[in-house]
C-alpha cells in the first residue's frame, strides 16, 4: 500500500515556485507541484466589467488552461474545438473563487487583476497548485497596482493555498499524483487560508460514498498541507 | 434572525414532487422546493458513449439549464449566445455524478440514462431540487430499462437527495431561498445517500472564510434535510 | 377515417390556458392544445434594440424553444449544439411578427417586451399554440407596461391566435396533432386576427401540391378554428 | 400609383435565365428577375444523408446566401459573424422544400443534390428566384444524374416556379422589387407547379391584416406569374 | 512540357475586367484569368474600427470567399461550418495587405473601405485575380469617396497587381492554372506596384526546396506578368 | 541607428534550445530567441487524416498559439473567444509545411506527428523560433517512431529553420527583435534547408514597397542566419 513515489500518507511532492518567470507580467510563478508543471501570470488593468462599474471595487478573474500535450496522451485544444468544456470553465471559476477571497475590493479600487493559469505540464494537482501558484502572481500584481495607482490600503487581505486530497486504496493521501488521482475513491480540493480557515471544500465520492469519519479525516490532511504551501509562498514572496 | 418566509433554520420548504409528469419521458418529476419548480425528465437509450463501448457497462449523464424568465430577470438564451456558460457546466456535471454514484453499471448493460433538468422557476436551490428531482426520474427510467430489457440485476444501487445550506447573517440555515442566498457568507451544496453518505460535498465562502465547527454545522444540517427529502422521494415512487 | 382521437374534422383539441403560472413574468401563461403544452412568458423591459432606438416606438420579440424531451425521442440542446436550428430560427420569427400584428408600437414608446415560448410537452401544432399563449402573455405584459410608465394609450391593439390544419388522408382537418400532422399532405398555419383578418398564411405541400378549392377548405377551417381560440383567450383574460 | 419602374400591377419584370453559367456544376443557371441576380448551382454526389440511407431514395437540399455587397448597404458575412441567421435559414429551407415537390426520390436512388443560390445582386424576390432559377439547375443535375447512373424512370416529376406578390398602396402587384416590397402591407411568396398547383403559399401582413378577398386576388396574381416564368424556364431548357 | 492550354511559360491567360459590375457598390469588378472568375466589390463607409478611431488615418480591408460550387467538387459553405477556414483567412489578409500598400490614409480621412473578393469560378490563381480585380474597385470606390466628402488629395497613392508564378515539370511558368497548380514543386505568389516594386513575396516549397535561381527566375516571370496586368487594369480604369 | 540590443546587422539573438523539456511528448523542446520563448511538443499517433488513409504515407501538422500573457498586453484567449484568428491559423500552416518538407512520408508509413507550439513569452521572431524548435521535437518523435514501429528507411529526410530579416530604419537586420519589428518597413521571414535551399519565402512591405535589391539583400541575410540555426539544432541533437 505504498504511493507509487514512496512519499508517506501526509506528504506533499517538491514544491518549488519560481517567482517571475514571465517578463510581461505584472505578477507570474512557474509552480510544480512534483511534475505539474503550471504557468501563473497577473495582468493588471484598469476599469472593472460592466456590472461592477461604479462601485468603486476592483475585481479579480482566473482563466485555466492545459496546453494539449499537457498530459499522456494529447488533448484536442479548445480554441480549435470553438468552445470551452466544463471542466476548464469549473476550474477557472474555482480559482478566481479562491483569489476573490483574500482580497480587499474596496482597496483595489477600480482595476481589475486576471490571472491566467496555464498547465505546461500535468501530473495531478493541475488546479490546487495552479491556485497556490497564482496566489504569488496576484500578490505581486496587486503590489504593483498599489505602487502604480498610489493605493493607501493594502488590497491583499490574507493568503490562500490548496491541495488535493483523496482516498486510494482505503488509505487517505495529501496531493495525489495522477496515477493516485485515477483511482482514487474518493477526491477532495480543499482552499485554505493563511491561518487555517476554508474557503472552498469541494469532496466527491468517485467510487464508493464517504462516511463523516472520512471526510474528517481528510480534512486534516488538507489543513496541513496547506500549512506547509503557505509557508512556501512566504518564501517564494520574501 | 428570522428567515424571510419565517422558517426554522433546520426546516425545509415545501416540497413536491409530481411524478411521471410528461408523457414522452420514460421517466419523469416536476419537483419544487416552495417556489422552485424543476421539470426532470429520464430518456433511456441503446448504447454508450464511444470511449465506454465494449466495456459492457452503462452510462448515466445530466444536462441543467434555465428557461430565461425562470428568474427575476431574463436572462439570455444559451442557445442564443451559442455556448454554454461555466455555471451550467458546473452544475450539469454535479447532476450526473451525483446520480451515477447510485447507479450499477454493470446491471445496467450498455445503456445510456440522459437526466434533464430544466429549471421552469428558480427562487434558490436549484441543482439539488434537480439532483433531488431527478433521482425520481432516473429510477423510473431504469425500472423501464430493466422491464424493456429483461436485466437480471436491479442497476438502482442505492438513493441520492441533495441540500443547499448556507450561514446567512452567522445563522446556519437549511435549503436557503433566493433571498438567502444572494446574502450568505457560506454556502454548501450537498448531495447524501439514502443511508446517510455524503456523494458531494461542495461549500464556498463567498464572504468570510469559515472555519471547522462552522463546516460541521453546516454538514450536520444536510444530513437531516437529505433525509426528509429521502423519504419524500421514498413516497412519490411508492 | 376517423381521426385518431375521435375529433370531428372542425373539431380543436381540448384547450387550456393557465395565466400568471410564473411567478417573475411580468406576463405568462401555460397553453395546452390537448398534449402539446407551451409555456409562454412575457419581459417587459425598458429601452429597444439599437436600430430602433430615437423612434419613440416600442418592440416585441419572440423566442421559441423545445425542451429535449418534450418530444417522443429526445433531441439534441440547441445550447449545446452551439447553434440554433433553421426550424427554432422561423417558428420564432413567425411568433415574433404574429404579435407585433397586434401592438401599437407608437402607444407603447421605447419598450422591449420579449415573449418567450418553451415547448414543455409536443404533440402536434406547437408554434400555433406558442403563438395563441403568447397573445394572453402579451397582454399581461402591457397592461403592467402601461400601468408602470403611465401610457396615455392603450398599446393592445387587437387580438391574435393560430391554428394548424391539414389535408390528412384526404380530409382537410382542423389542429392537427402529432400523428396526423406526421401523415398530412398538405399542412397550413393560419394566424387569425380576432376580428376574422388574415396575418399569416403559411401553406405546405408536403406530398401533392394542393389546388385552390382545398386551400379554400383550409382556409375556412382555420378561420373557424380561430373564431373559438380566440373566445377562450377572452375568458382567460377577463 | 404608377409602379416605380412603370411596369403593369400584373407585369413581371424581365426574367433572363443563363444555363450553365458555371463549368464545374453538373447544372447551373444565371437568374435576373430585373436588377436581381441568382447564380443557382446544382451538385450531384452520391449516398444520402445518414436518416435517408437504406431506403433507396434520394435528397435534394438548398443553400440560400447573399453576397455582402449585394445589397445597397453591406452586410455582414455569416461565416465571419460564425452563425447563419433566421433569414438565410427560412429561405434555404423553403427552396429545398419547393424543388422536392418535383422530384421522383425512388427514381433518383441514392444520391443527393445541393442547390447552392447565391445572390450576387439583390432587388427584391431573390428567393423567388432562386426557386425560380434552381429548378433549372435541378433539371439539368438530374438529366446528368440519370445518364452517368443510368436510370431506368426520370426523377423530374414536375416544373415549378415561384414568384412574389403583395399590396402596395392598397393595389395587388406582381414581382415586387426592393422599393415595392419595403412598402408593402401585405407580402406573399408563391410556390406553384406548372400545372398550377400550389406548393408554397406564404402570405404575411406587414402592417394592415388582409381579408380573404385580397388573398383571393394576391393568388391570381401569382398564379399567372408562374404560368410565365414556367414558359420561361422551358425555353430556357430547350 | 507543353503547358495544357498551349501557352508559352511566361504567358497570361486572357484577362478580362469588367468594371462596375454590381449596381449598389461603390466601385466593383468582374476580372476573369481564364476560367477563375472573381466578383469584387468596394463598399465605402464612415468611420474606422475602433482601434484607429481619433486618429484622422482611414482603413482599407479585404475579405475572401469562395462559393461552395466554385470548385470541381463542392466545397462547405464556412457560414454553416460556423468557422472560417485557415486558408480563407490567410487571403483576405493577404489582399488587405496588398491594397493598403498603396493607399494614403491621411488623405482619406476616417472612412473605411471594405472589398469583399467573392470566387464565382476557381481555376488557379484566385488570390492573385483577387487582388488585380479588387484594385480596380478600389480605385473606384476612393474616386467616390473622394467627390462624395471633397477630399483634399487623391488617396489613392498607387497600382498594384498579382500574379501567380511556380516550377511545373522543371519549368518556370507564369500564371498556374489549377491542374498545374496541382503539380508544380514550388509556387509563388507575388505582388507588384505599377512601378515595379514588391510589396508581398510569397514562395513555397511544395515539393523540392527551391535553390536562389529558381527563385530569381520566378521573381522576373511575376514582374513580367504583373506589368502586363497593369496595364489591363489602366485600360478598365479609362 | 545601433540596434535596440546592441547587436550588429547580421547577428542572432542568444538561442537556446532544451531538448526533452516535457515529460509526456515523444519530442520536446523549448527554444529561445533571446526573450522569445517557445514550447513545441511532437505528438506521434497512430493514423492519419481520412483525405489520406489508405495511401500508405504518414502526416505532419503544426498548431501554434500564444499564452494570453505572453505579450506586453494580455491578448484574449482564442478558446474564449470561441474562434480561431487569422494570423493564429497562417502561422500554424506555415509551420507545418516548412517542417513537411524535410519528412519522407512513404517512410514513415500512415501515423501522424502534431508539433504543437505554444508562445510562453514574445519578443518578436515566434513563427521562426517555432520552426526551429519544432523540427527538434520532430526529429525526435520520428525517432521514437521509427524505434516503436520499426520502420526500416528514416523518414526524416532533411533539416530545417527559420529566421527573420526585416528593413529598420532603412538597415537590413537579421532576427528582429519586437522593437525592431513593430518600426521594419519591410518583414520577411525565410525557412531554409540544412543545405541552403528555400522551403519559404515571405516578405511583406509594411511601409515602402521594396525593390529586387533589397530583397537579394534579406534572402543573403536570411540564409547565413539559419546556417548558424542549423548549427545549433543539430548540437541539441547530439
Amino acid at each position: 500500500m505504498a504511493r507509487p513515489d514512496g512519499r508517506a500518507p501526509n506528504e506533499l511532492r517538491p514544491v518549488t515556485i519560481t517567482r517571475s518567470w514571465l517578463r510581461h507580467a505584472e505578477g507570474s510563478a512557474l509552480i510544480e507541484f512534483g511534475d505539474t508543471r503550471v504557468l501563473c501570470a497577473a495582468t493588471v488593468e484598469d476599469g472593472v466589467p460592466r456590472w461592477r462599474r461604479g462601485t468603486g471595487e476592483g475585481w479579480v478573474t482566473a482563466e485555466y488552461a492545459m496546453l494539449p500535450r499537457s498530459t499522456d496522451t494529447r488533448g484536442a485544444r479548445e480554441s480549435v474545438k470553438g468552445k470551452i468544456g466544463g471542466r476548464t470553465h469549473e476550474i477557472s471559476r474555482l480559482i478566481g473563487r479562491s483569489l476573490r477571497a483574500v482580497v480587499d475590493f474596496k482597496a483595489m479600487g477600480e482595476h481589475t487583476i486576471t490571472l491566467d493559469c496555464d498547465v505546461l505540464q500535468a501530473d495531478g494537482g493541475t488546479r490546487t497548485a495552479a491556485i497556490t501558484g497564482a496566489y504569488v502572481a496576484l500578490a505581486d500584481g496587486l503590489k504593483y497596482l498599489r505602487k502604480k495607482r498610489n493605493l493607501k490600503n493594502n488590497p491583499l487581505a490574507g493568503t490562500v493555498s490548496a491541495v488535493s486530497v483523496g482516498i486510494v486504496q482505503g488509505q487517505s493521501r495529501l496531493d495525489l499524483n495522477y496515477l493516485e488521482d485515477a483511482v482514487a475513491q474518493t477526491d477532495m480540493n480543499v482552499v485554505v487560508t493563511g491561518d487555517g480557515k476554508f474557503i472552498e471544500v469541494q469532496g466527491t465520492a468517485e467510487g464508493e460514498p464517504f462516511d463523516r469519519a472520512a471526510l474528517d479525516g481528510l480534512l486534516d490532511l488538507a489543513l496541513h498541507g496547506c500549512g506547509e504551501l503557505s509557508e512556501t509562498q512566504t518564501k517564494a514572496l520574501a
